[in-house]
């Protein structure tokens, strides 16, 4: 799977902004290969790019439909389908990371396939996997890892892969779930491959590459949740990591979606993934933590990036607000 | 997937006693299960029980044919092609958990429908899955867990649940793979669950129970073995053990297929397990280490069990050559 560029982002007729964040992520992060939005009526948010009609879109070269929603439940309205036949039949690939699959639309693969276009599902794996080698392989690999689920690790590593690319560093974005797949354009839904063929998935995403190649890997999940962790840990080992950073969100209370389970300790976990990482790389290290603290004062912030930076004698770093320059100097400091 | 006893065991035209694997494992363990077994011309292994033709088994009440092939590749030879598909029309359902499918033999899957019978794939996860809820659950639960894979998880489970059943204690034997789904005539197949859902799966096999009721869960793969140590950890996690034993060959020289990767230290391998273990059961303890000792003389088995005893203070046993009375005694001891 990768699609093709330039996009136009679908938002549909959502509600809020939250239910367009796959769109607002690739605006963030790929606005360059954005021509810009489609809205239908009634729609309740809106990109900071141009909006546009299907035949405006074309005229401007977009050769993808990207559906830019994450709603609850992950359906297709019905509202969109003549939209999503209008642009199969104008000749647009058409992308999406819903839990309804496209090919669920009536008569919309019919419409693919006499239009020669690809219907591309974020959440089905294609193509098949090897089983992990673990055989050592050349290239630094950074792979974020989390305290907790949605606590910023795919953020992180964009923010990394950004800083990088403006340094002219040869750097590779990969990405292992729905919303990372559709602003990068391609990678594995890791949580949707069978248990077999984690590692080996991830091994076959960033194979060995040259010594000054750098992979920045989005992970998925956390080794301290119980509902994920096995894939957290598949992750781990498929990436065969460098260099590792972790990522956590100050206000949890608990783990995502498990009132019962408390977070663990920063050490702890910093801990527990380095270990797994020395399964695969004897020298894998972390490089900094990444806090979300966009929920805190600054006040708050400033303490607990010290009380976090004396504990754990890595640069702490909130990519999203204060930047990462710091972290990227060190970065690259230290592989020299 | 639960299949209809008893049984007759299919083992076509195999060349040896190894590629037989799974029917010895069912005669082995389910004997009562079975009325006699089916050879084609050019058989080289026969197990302890009847030699049928298809009319004798059905004769004797035979309601499943499992194919007790686990062959190099996994392939269903066309030599067994008549036998399937008289056996589907006869009404008896087939069961296989070889990679080829029963559903590719020519014309199987259309008689079994017109005969209103199963084909029962053991190798395909049937039913949905939850994701893991990790809330604590009642009942025991003991997991085999090993230091590597093929160490012997599934025959010490089994052999616990036979010496549990024999003392006439509540118990049930939880498959997790292809062998001990077909032994057990249910369970899931747990390398080919969708990642996301491995915990959840385990927890679906193994729900809460009486207190005095004993779950003897098949373990997968390895902490250490970073093919497949993804499963591995889902399996602990949704498992939820209250008891786990560890399982161990002492011949090996490095990870099965890995030839770079050693075999982990036998404690550290306790305390990794025992750390996953905790994240979902504070109370989870190692209750001894079952060492398939076959390949080791009599007096290197000694100086093995005493060394491992005196390091882990667990009982060490080897179920298939020693026997677990002790072991029991132990485990039913402590649990009181």
């Amino acid at each position: 799977m990768k699609l093709k560029k330039p996009y136009v982002l679908f938002l549909g007729d959502v509600e809020d902004d939250l239910a367009a964040k796959v769109a607002f992520g690739i605006a963030d992060w790929r606005k360059e290969d954005c021509v810009g939005q489609i809205q239908l009526e009634g729609c309740q948010t809106s990109l900071d790019i141009p909006k546009l009609s299907l035949d405006e879109a074309q005229n401007m070269g977009a050769k993808t439909l990207i559906v830019g929603v994450a709603n609850r439940g992950g359906g297709i309205s019905e509202t969109w389908h003549s939209t999503l036949i209008q642009a199969a039949e104008m000749g647009f690939d058409i992308a999406s990371g819903l839990h309804q699959l496209l090919i669920s639309v009536p008569r919309l693969e019919e419409v693919a396939h006499k239009n020669n276009i690809i219907l591309h599902e974020a959440r089905i794996p294609k193509g098949s996997f090897p089983i992990a080698s673990a055989i050592p392989r050349s290239g630094r690999r950074l792979l974020t890892v989390g305290t907790d689920c949605s606590v910023g690790k795919m953020y992180t590593a964009l923010a990394i892969e950004r800083e990088l690319k403006t340094r002219e560093i040869n750097v590779d974005f990969r990405a292992t779930g729905q919303t990372g797949i559709l602003i990068n354009g391609e990678g594995v839904p890791i949580d949707a491959v069978v248990s077999d063929f984690i590692s080996g998935a991830i091994e076959q995403l960033c194979p060995e590459n040259d010594d000054n190649h750098w992979d920045i890997i989005e992970g998925q999940g956390s080794l301290f949740h119980p509902s994920f962790a096995g894939v957290s840990l598949g992750l781990i080992h498929g990436a065969q990591p460098t260099d590792l950073v972790l990522c956590h969100e100050p206000t949890r209370t608990h783990m995502r979606g498990l009132p019962d389970m408390p977070l663990p300790e920063i050490l702890e976990c910093i801990q527990s993934n380095l270990e797994a990482a020395y399964l695969v790389n004897k020298d894998a290290k972390f490089s900094g933590i990444a806090v979300n603290s966009s929920l805190i004062s600054e006040l708050e912030r400033f303490a607990l990036f010290d009380k976090l930076k004396e504990a754990s004698g890595l640069i702490v770093f909130d990519p999203m607000i204060l930047g990462i320059e710091e972290f990227v100097d060190d970065l690259l400091g230290k592989a020299c």
